[in-house]
């Protein structure tokens, strides 16, 4: 615990796995690419999963469950989902000591096995649209992996929805859409850019892609969750079929969305510092540790007593607290050990706070003397919520902040690839390619688009890279 | 939907698949002995985790998340373990299009990963103890399956903890095992049995297997969870090894306990009658349903408008209510649907009952006009708060006079026989026999010992099947 991490500057990568480790957030697993997911990071995992699936009930989906194995003859219905994912399956050809007769892939997404459940279900218009939402494991095997970013298996949420007609279905794509930004702004306290992806990066399967591309604080791009409009592709493939009003039969629209345990990756590379973690109030496992001070059991006594007391206060005020009372540690390690953790807020308490009716707080956002301030007792639980709520609005003006000093507008290709070398970022121009001219970009300078944003001020212009007039605009990066 | 169900007298099995179906808890997937947990059923499952998740916290658990593979050669490091697992193994032998170097088990349960874990993190004995559950998807390659009772894949919840001590393990086996049976009795109106399995039924690796035995229906026994006392059997194989105050390099003590949605199988054949489910008023995922009576479109406006008043004022109450406006189905259909459902209580609001300030509740439990009643709308929560209480406790009053009413007492094997193929249930003995003496009651009457009871009031008495004195009981059923 005494040794330092790698600071952010010297090596991004090397300072982001030393805080996934350090923090206790994941460990690697003996298993080739796989993690273990450590009480810490599940506990911000469970955060996570809390907030958004308050916002699927909200929006109408429920949950249900739908078998880990597909036969490998499902994936194939679909044509481009199978070319999309047939390299990355895991294959089970044993079950209870013999082979099977057809090998079952696990799910890598559940398009295929929905689909087949669905064309069941469905009968009538009366039956749309059908919500539902899934908690679940998948497998992609990854060449190579990264803790919450990359892993073989990981743990996400996969929505399945089918509808009557194409509208709806298209709202509800770009409904989900606003379900991720509006939870990643306001509760991950990070800036997302809602756009669609180009032809080239689309889901395997889908007729259009939506995505929220977040800024890591390399300048790198992390896609933080997608939303596809499926069309009726699968409908076809599966047969998933309705009786209109007029006793016609249609087939249904479809769209899957998720969101994954690689969000914590994200969480972790827009907000973190050297000193480690910083996490979002609400969303930090604890939002507030208590450091008790104290040099003799007399007043170790005194002290405790007080610290408990502030505990129960801000518990019962439905915030979440860790009263560290660890005594074979000094307050001074607590102090690393929880900055490294990212808890939001700390508060001291020692013998003459005690004395004073006073504590200290402690700004994980703002290092050293200046996040710091003795607060009275009086009024405490108010004084702590609006701290926690300042410390939200901070991380996301900062991150913001950060996102829009290092998004960069060229207007040719030398330039692109001269600010890309230099600055990185997000470079966002007018853009009128094709997939070819995408694939080419990216050979040469390692950017893909990684979205076209939705909310386009810019008017019409000319691509920096055909040199055509067009009103689309392309946002390319970097990105994991 | 208009045909009718199974009677439960008639063929019991067939009445179980049809209520799961019917009610919309599960189907069969495409893949040999899975299911999928439709929407439904899935509340149910959420309701559960919720009730047992809020208990392990407050017994100082944490949850994580380990992965789902695990390398075949971790399986065969403890001897009973394997074993018992082996010949239920689903096997990936191929990931990414190659061959495999070492082929990779789909998690059976996960002592093996999670201690393989454990020796990497606990180091000394101020790690201990490690108090983690996990929330997961588990596979066993089963012959003959039946929908929750035994699939394939199933979901659960599994804790692994590590102690210092046989004594703290030993309390930490038995403190779950309080748990579950608090969860059964009071969420889930069971009454559950908690006892310590035999030599021949407990878990593969374990020293002691505790479960809780519930009765169904039929009279046939359901283990409905089970704690595990693992003394130092994964600790030696995986060398889970802590300095202690001394200094001295010690193993761990583990303990390991698991529920399943198997549980859910439980609830449907303990409540469940020919009408279809009835579900425990605190697991239901609507405790009430609101049926609008109406003849015509002025009544529907005004019958509709107090029906939304009602549901809110219940929400806002924290209560689970589903208000059904459908107008393309009778009142008369939807009764019998939501019977079907199990919701433990219906009100029903006519054109008059909005005159008169008044709506019609129907307990589910109590069949025809003896369950309904007029109650005004004035105090209307406080009515059905009290009346969902009364449920629950009918519910459980009910399943502990049917069990009691169906466990019997016998002297001799021949009783024994008798007592079981013309009454079955449970059959409470004094037991002093052997493993292979079980082995021969069960190829004999097809029964084993579903627990010795740690509540135990009979005193020495001579046992059954070997006629020697015993303070030991046991009790004999069929079981799922």
């Amino acid at each position: 615990m005494a040794e330092k991490i790698t600071p952010r500057s010297q090596d991004f990568a090397r300072w982001y796995t030393d805080v996934v480790q350090r923090a206790d957030m994941a460990d690697y697993a003996p298993v080739r690419g796989c993690m273990v997911i450590k009480p810490y990071g599940y506990a911000l995992w469970e955060n996570i999963q809390s907030a958004l699936d308050r916002r699927f009930k909200a929006t109408g989906h429920v949950n249900a469950y739908f078998p880990l194995f597909i036969p490998m003859s499902f994936l194939q219905k679909e044509a481009e989902h199978v070319e999309g994912f047939s390299p990355e399956l895991a294959v089970v050809t044993h079950g209870g000591g013999e082979e099977l007769e057809e090998p079952l892939a696990i799910r890598p997404t559940s398009e295929t096995i929905i689909g087949h459940m669905y064309a069941q279900w469905i009968r009538s218009y009366r039956d749309l649209p059908v919500l539902i939402n899934q908690w679940a494991n998948v497998v992609r095997w990854e060449k190579r992996t990264r803790l919450f970013l990359r892993t073989t298996e990981f743990l996400w949420q996969e929505g399945h929805t089918a509808h009557a007609t194409k509208e709806e279905a298209l709202e509800e794509t770009l409904r989900i859409l606003n379900v991720y930004t509006d939870f990643a702004v306001k509760e991950a306290a990070i800036p997302v850019i809602p756009g669609k992806k180009s032809e080239r990066e689309k889901f395997a399967g889908a007729v259009e892609s939506y995505t929220i591309e977040a800024m890591m604080g390399n300048g790198w791009a992390l896609q933080a969750a997608t939303s596809h409009f499926l069309g009726q592709n699968f409908a076809r493939a599966f047969e998933i079929r309705y009786l209109d009003q007029n006793n016609q039969l249609q087939y249904v629209w479809t769209t899957s969305w998720g969101l994954s345990t690689r969000f914590i990756g994200a969480i972790i590379m827009v907000h973190g510092d050297d000193q480690g973690l910083i996490l979002p109030p609400r969303l930090a496992p604890y939002q507030i540790v208590i450091v008790p001070i104290w040099r003799n059991d007399e007043e170790r006594t005194a002290v405790l007593e007080a610290a408990q007391r502030v505990a129960d206060e801000l518990t019962d005020a439905d915030m979440r607290v860790k009263l560290d009372d660890r005594d074979n540690v000094s307050p001074g390690f607590k102090f690393n050990d929880w900055e490294m953790r990212g808890v939001p807020l700390r508060i001291e308490i020692g013998p003459r706070d005690v004395e004073k009716h006073q504590v200290v707080l402690a700004r994980r956002d703002v290092p050293g003397q200046e996040g710091k301030r003795f607060v009275s007792r009086d009024g405490l639980v108010q004084q702590v919520q609006a701290m926690l709520e300042a410390i939200q609005a901070t991380l996301l003006e900062r991150a913001t902040r950060f996102r829009d000093e290092n998004t960069h507008r060229v207007e040719s290709y030398e330039e692109f690839k001269e600010v890309l070398a230099s600055q990185g970022g997000f470079i966002r121009v007018h853009w009128a390619g094709t997939s070819e001219d995408e694939a080419r970009i990216q050979e040469e300078t390692k950017a893909t688009i990684r979205c076209l944003p939705l909310d386009v001020p810019e008017g019409p212009g000319r691509c920096f890279y055909t040199g055509k007039e067009t009103e689309q605009v392309a946002i390319f990066a970097r990105a994991y």
